[in-house]
């Protein structure tokens, strides 16, 4: 018998589900379009489907469990609750669901099997013990930098999920009271200047006065994401690299604060903004070092996620199972 | 055998050395004055000698373990680490000691015996969760507000020490760039504003503007401590009311940020500052729901210690040794 784990990975756009062994090897995945389907129980049915073809295709194969990485899963009760980019309607009431009971639907269909999920900072957090840069370490949070800010800390070798499974809100803790106004109702919220949307907010301030000169005036505003950013930055355009340089002062203070709270052994940066490497790591060290509290400098490593990126969503949703096994 | 566990309570001014039994009764203490001693092998030896007398005190006496509260010790080392405020001198160099290794030379006297330290605000969440308002609580925070802020997190049902044993410092988030200056070398540190000795400099402020009517210029500047400001805002001294409220307003918008991080259940105040009650108590509760991101609003409690207040210490440095027993 060979034993697998599955991950599945919910996103706005895509689902991917994907079958991972205990060294963190995913063997195979299967992928479909999150927004094909109208009814949750088609959904969750093919999510299903696709585990069954899955596992039915490796011989002598055992499911240990099912881990579910999804936006606003919440660990406690395994729903997906109040998601902003998820929508599906319950084929009785034709309602849009606003409290999706994901790991209850899947366990229908699988019921002797363990099935876990939370969001995706944690299951980034989880993948990285499990399978990452993380490996031995008992104390150091992951930092997800994509459309927002997502977090997971862990503590004594454990995730923090907090008294209601939502700890870990980094994003939306507030930097600049009064600032850029969040679309949680709050204004001056970390996510809102550091992240992909945060990093292009920036550009477009800076855009704004006429008397700078880029390159990134170029490109349709709606084509301006972190990406041509960075490729600017690279050949030296003057307001791309000042706009990592902000970033990475916005990001360093954040940091600063989840380090006087958790004093983690180090910070992994996880997803699309990561990707800029020193562009992005270099100043969020340096002025993190700068807000730190005197005992916590030059003890804390900032560092890019050591797990495989085309498939990190997968083990991290599979190593919520893979990890007490 | 009755089962005993001695709390030891150092602090700038006195030490006092306890014996508290598993319920969380303090039976007998000693105390003395913590600067009568210049060198630190008499002033280990005194507290050693202390709680001999204790233990002798009790018949059939079954001492379970030492646990010890001071600013700056490190659980990791049971070192304390660069303190402030205590000024000892090695026999040997007659330098003044930078680092202490208080757990090991307890352990020298009493070598077969369980010998734990961490700093105040460490010991009074673990006080908390042994005897305190968050007995079978798994996710809390509790601050202590006296001079400065310190503050202990506990999740997952452990405190949380961190990678080198420094976690939990919420007195140094910044929560106002370029804002008052810090002991620690940083400015706008939320202990400058939320702390006793917070409360005091906002007034001061205050003050400086003439137009401002107050019973509290009739007291010298000295003698202006919080207690003085608690007393005039009971008597309706619109200063000093106006001060809890800006204090409360600092004091919820940290509390905000550490409740992103781990999402506790509760959040107790202790010291000095939390005996002002509601003056306290409602400004903070009210700016930290504003503050807060939706998901976490009316699920977290304010709630004043639940620690006996004239052992508290002890109790919590005793806790230590009980928390696992």
């Amino acid at each position: 018998m060979k034993r697998y784990a599955i991950g599945v990975d919910i996103g706005g756009t895509n689902t991917v589900v994907g079958m991972v062994d205990a060294q963190g090897e995913c063997v195979a995945t299967l992928g479909f379009k999150t927004r094909e389907f109208e009814y949750i129980d088609d959904y969750v049915g093919t999510i299903c489907d696709n585990i069954e073809k899955l596992v039915g295709s490796v011989a002598d194969c055992e499911l240990v469990g099912i881990g579910i990485g999804a936006p606003n899963m919440v660990y406690h009760t395994g729903c997906i609750e109040k998601p902003a980019n998820l929508f599906w309607k319950d084929r009785q009431t034709g309602d849009r669901m606003e409290i999706i009971p994901m790991a209850e639907m899947i366990r229908h269909r699988f019921p002797d099997t363990l099935v876990r999920g939370t969001n995706d900072a944690n299951t980034a957090a989880i993948g990285e013990m499990c399978f990452g840069g993380a490996r031995g370490m008992k104390d150091f949070v992951v930092i997800t930098l994509g459309t927002g800010l997502g977090s997971g800390f862990v503590a004594n070798g454990e995730l923090i999920y907090g008294h209601d499974g939502g700890a870990g809100e980094l994003g939306h803790v507030i930097v600049e009271r009064d600032g850029r106004m969040c679309t949680c109702g709050n204004r001056g919220c970390l996510e809102k200047y550091a992240s992909a949307t945060g990093i292009r907010n920036t550009v477009l301030e800076m855009l704004a006065d006429p008397s700078k000169d880029s390159s990134l005036r170029e490109i349709p505003v709606e084509q301006l994401d972190s990406r041509a950013i960075y490729d600017a930055a690279v050949k030296g355009d003057a307001v791309a690299m000042e706009a990592f340089e902000i970033t990475g002062h916005w990001l360093g203070f954040g940091l600063a604060m989840a380090v006087a709270v958790t004093s983690p052994e180090a910070i992994f940066l996880f997803g699309g903004l990561a990707a800029a490497g020193n562009l992005i790591l270099e100043p969020t060290k340096r002025y993190m070092e700068h807000y730190l509290l005197r005992n916590y400098r030059d003890k804390v490593k900032i560092l890019p996620s050591g797990v495989d990126g085309g498939n990190a969503a997968i083990l991290g949703a599979a190593a919520l199972i893979w990890q007490d096994k």
